[in-house]
């Protein structure tokens, strides 16, 4: 649960815009590769400092700088002072426990974003920051570690396939986007049908390990539903929101990212119903399961707490007692506590409890 | 569950206007129907391809064009490319896991619903995407499977009958806005049946199998939830909406639309609330049961055990026991033990256990 | 339950504007009373048709026309011929399952109103629909059975009391909603009694029955506020409208039924409030009851259980046991049994048990 | 309960500015007292009719005329009749059902207040209504019976402390409401240490009646609730509000009363959900107590049981059962019983029931 | 709990603006410090009475004044008297319990924040109010006790770390914001880890003193919600606000601030859904707990009960008893117990008991 806040407490204290990575240090080493594209060219180069990028900047081509691996310092700073960011900026980018948000600081707009994955095999997602910073002719994006969230939008540069290679960096900039906000379907897919199998469990043979899973669930869509919400405010401030960065052309793209993140929205909020749900019937369970104890208990504790006080009342020693002179008053005994055994039987039955 | 999220993971990766179909191929062949009318004539022809509905295109009569069966991708294809569709548009009719929208696309305006069907067996809500395109002399409109819910509305084509043939196409658009909304009653009327069945289950003879109905009908309501909030804000924002394919006239017909879809939202929420309700019935029905079980067990077990004891006294084997001697000891025990039971059961009529 | 959703079905394919009545047919037969006046003189008829209504039409005095009764199909269609209404709002008064609502149809507003009864005995809420219609020079109400409710309007109309006979038509509108609102009060006094009485029998006498009760009550009161809440939106719509039909002096008027709907909502949410609290009552009752039957189970069990194996130890039939051949063995058995049982009964008590 | 809902009925179909005393008749006699102040004079008089103030209207000074007891009709009218008083506001006065509210009749604003007191005894909260009339020279004040919650403005009238005497009727009025709303921060406090009481009553000593108990407290709690957010609401109408009565140096202060107000609701809000958390302590205090009878109960049959079966063994009559010939049988048995008890003991033990 | 309320009752019935101290007095000695700085120089001083800072009020550069404890009600009076400042403002100095606000008195903003601590042993968060009072060329800080949260300020001031000293009072007073803000985080990252200790105990070791955790928890993190809603809205009223106290350059950072801000209640609500969730897994681990109880009583019960019954049946006393007589009858008997009892427990084991 600790991960729900994390060690922001390294920073307390320290003036804004002081540089402190806030996270884990997910990948080894920072690795920086520069994509350069209009419709024509295409270039594609790993960088071994961000140095190298200067000669892009004043190009009119489009060009996209991706790092992974953010703890690092100074590559956040070169950074900052090649592009001439805000140190606000700089901090948002380090601190990985930032809400998903667009600002707008007119020369650039920065956007942090939440790449979620799920671990199966645990069931814990796990969450990674994604920056990006949209300039007039650069998308930078930062990541924690190496992921291939965007090899399909390097694939579609490389091939030339679609609009992309047509259009500014604010459209990279939206595929950026869009592909993190689709990862989000194959993460609830994955989630749902873990709530499928929890279902199937709860009702067929539920145990106190299903209360704890369940539990789990809930904790986990509660984690992923912190990051949801303000992904889709997020998109929405970009829609609507009036930067010239952003062309018009573009803004229909981002209405359907916004659609998307309103269906995930959608789905996280189904998914809590649903686990929320799913207590109501285990605990309905294990009230039944003790009803069912009860009454065995029941009917073998009436069945046969008669009889064995009939049995004690000729079990007694006193001198004078008659019918246990009497030649077939053992077998006409047997005959009363089988008519009785019987009796409590249908009397049972008439309960419903056989 | 898993229809909570269909497999839209086929499409993540590809660029947008990718044209994938997701979902379930449920029409086993693209059937293309096209109507042509004005106030004096009126023309119905089934095509073997969208090519032949060119010629329909210039004419100011108002053209319907219907499709059943959306999962042939060239369809759609030939139908962007002749229409002049954005590929986002395309996209979202393939993707039938589309929420309720409407969207200007200035030169028309592109609609998405749901269509709901019930199965009444199973007990389970099914759900179509239906996408209507309007443009200023056509109507588009796109089924996932061949449906019945718009013969009405041809048959008052065919006949003339009220205003549909004296109006234009945002009028038709209404119409099928209203079939598919209209559509929507008679679901609910039929999950309320089942609700008021389920209500008299779980009165009168609640059991384990009663929870799951509960829980069935608790997952279908969200799922029709979650179809129909969306579709009063599309409704809304077709009805506010400034686009000059809406004439004045016929947006107070989509007002009265908008009032069927609060009412349907309405009673939606009120049947969560009474499914929400049920649980709690049922939960307070098994423990009255159990209340009962325990009583009966209380009742047996204090009425024989004092009983068993005192003929346990006197079944002991001492040399010395004054009372073994006396000549009418056993009857006195009788006597004492009916006394005892019979203190027993004005005890428990006083606690109003009998 | 089914009262919740009425046949709408009956309509699903129809044209709008087709006219079908929904709902029960609650009067007998259509009757029409006409009440005609202003500051000076005052006319009281009663129609046999609608069309005698024609010649009030131009006179600029107010014309209050009242129909009981809207089954018959084709009065609805001469008032609609006679009156030039929209055939939606001839829908919208023979379709009796309309929510509270008000539309402006410029030369006219269409209201709908909700007038609620409560059967104490059966302790049903029922709604029935009331229509006005407010114009230049007439206010046209329709009602779907012969109600009293308007009886204090004619009442002060005949009288001249009050301002009613020197305002317009929209003070009579007010008058009509006004009288329709205040019924709400009775209403909710009778629910309120019903409550309390409920919260009585949940504390005192809680049974099986109860459960019912308070389910009952809450379903009643999710059907009130159905019916309340689009009252209160209607009235303000209404009085924060822009409408030249209603005048400034009568706004005021219509401020003080908007304060009083939001009262009634108040009054309903608490409640609401009330009666969920009352099923956790019942359950913690129910709770407390099983506890205290489990504990006299456990007394006694406990109390009797180690005694019984005493005195089987010296039922045994060992031929070596000494103690069976003391003299005062027996008595000593006694004297250890009930010091057992005194025992066990301080422990009881202790525990709080007793 | 009731008192959720007064007797409005008797108000219902009389014609709207009719005027009903609604509520109890709480002050014996209706007691009308005048201050009349400027900077520099001040005059305080008791009046014994309405009639005597007429003088004091034309005055520049400010004159507050607080009347208590309101159920004498004339002294309605009269007043009424003197500052030309809308009719409703009359029948607001009257009623003394009215939610909070601010009215702006241009000559002069109406507010309705509530004014609550605790009665510790029976942990009721009742209301008060009491309403204020602002005009550009004068305050009217009206309340159901005699209280003293004004008698700190009357002091500080009378000595002049503070700017009270330097202000206008607006500074007043705003004196008058703060007294009322400072009155609730009292009500609260008792409120808060009556729950602080129960809180620990759940906790140390839990039993039917803490449930009475706490279902009582949400109720007050929901009683406050109600007449607690449209203060808020009036207050911040009355801040907002452009009515040239309330001078902007005044508005200040109505800013802090609406602070007031806000922190008032947020302590009801808390309040409520620490009363909602009681009952589930309540309940798992509940299920405690039963685990531990059962537990006792369990315990000791686990225990005897077994130990009774085997001694039952020895107690039966074969003719040929070789161990009752033994010679030390019986004190073998005894050593085999006391051997399954500590067993017993120790598995109790390990389960943690010991 | 009485600390939701402080002892708001000595103020009621005093004017408005009259000086009380409501809180506790939490500070020795009223300690007032300043720091006076620009770019260039820096001062710092311990002041022994307020007025000693009036040489620094026309000073261009920024002053900082400090006051630690606030009781002592001169100290405010001075204050007031020098900075001109409203007696509203001094009066919400003084008392404690005020809401985090941000009001806007024209010549000088007037800020409230809640300072929060966590005693980590007693789980209590302790709240201490801070006032800030951001003029043109000062800022005031007025603490209720001497605290060391503005330290890291004070650091960065001395040594001219960052932009602090290039910037004017209204960075300063952002920095003092931030402070207290960060300080936020610190308190959830231990209250998060008592919840991972907590939700450990629930499904390790349950007990009765686990649900006054979870309670406790649950109040605290309500007390916290308080204080920390109001903090948005204020940080939001501010950075939206048009004061020209606050450059354009320094509205940037506070949008940081705003965003932390969410950030904690984001967390806070998160902390409440687990804490909540809680109760829930110890509700079920209590019924778990009570059917494994019931199960071990029943396998008993119903195992031995009927051999109970058996053996009773020889131990009666009857004088024709055939089986008596048999030879191996003793033996055949127990053999028929062994092949019951045998049965039982594959009975039990088919049920999963054992």
């Amino acid at each position: 649960m600790v991960r729900f806040i994390k060690k922001i407490s390294k920073k307390a204290g320290l003036p804004p815009g002081t540089l402190v990575h806030i996270g884990e240090k997910k990948a080894e080493k920072v690795r920086i590769r520069l994509i350069d594209y209009d419709e024509e060219h295409f270039e594609e180069r790993e960088l071994s400092s961000i140095e190298e990028c200067c000669g892009y900047k004043e190009k009119p081509s489009v060009t996209w700088i991706n790092i992974d691996g953010i703890h690092e310092l100074d590559v956040a700073e070169t950074l900052g002072r090649h592009y001439d960011l805000h140190p606000l900026v700089l901090e948002d980018i380090l601190n990985t426990d930032q809400r998903p948000k667009v600002e707008d600081y007119e020369r650039y707009l920065f956007l942090t974003l939440k790449m979620i994955t799920y671990e199966e095999k645990e069931k814990i997602v796990h969450v990674e920051q994604v920056s990006v910073i949209l300039g007039s002719s650069f998308v930078i994006s930062l990541q924690e570690s190496e992921g291939d969230v965007f090899d399909s939008v390097r694939e579609r540069l490389r091939k030339g396939k679609g609009r992309i290679r047509k259009s500014g960096p604010d459209y990279l900039a939206y595929a950026l986007m869009d592909a993190v906000v689709d990862n989000y379907f194959l993460v609830l897919e994955k989630i749902g049908e873990d709530i499928e199998e929890l279902e199937e469990e709860v009702i067929r043979k539920p145990g106190p390990e299903t209360v704890e899973s369940i539990q789990n669930l809930k904790r986990e869509l509660l984690y992923l539903r912190k990051s949801v919400w303000p992904l889709r405010e997020a998109i929405l401030s970009l829609e609507k929101g009036e930067s010239p960065l952003i062309e018009d052309k573009t803004a229909i793209y981002l209405r359907d990212v916004y659609d998307h993140s309103i269906q995930i929205i959608d789905t996280v909020e189904t998914f809590r119903d649903m686990v929320a749900g799913m207590l109501d019937i285990y605990l309905s369970g294990v009230s039944n399961k003790m009803n069912e104890i009860m009454k065995v208990l029941t009917i073998i504790a009436t069945l046969f707490i008669p009889l064995t006080f009939i049995v004690g009342v000729y079990g007694m020693n006193f001198k004078y007692m008659p019918e246990l002179e009497w030649h077939d008053a053992y077998f006409f005994v047997w005959a009363v506590m089988i008519a009785i055994a019987v009796l409590m039987l249908f009397y049972f039955r008439k309960k419903k409890w056989l």
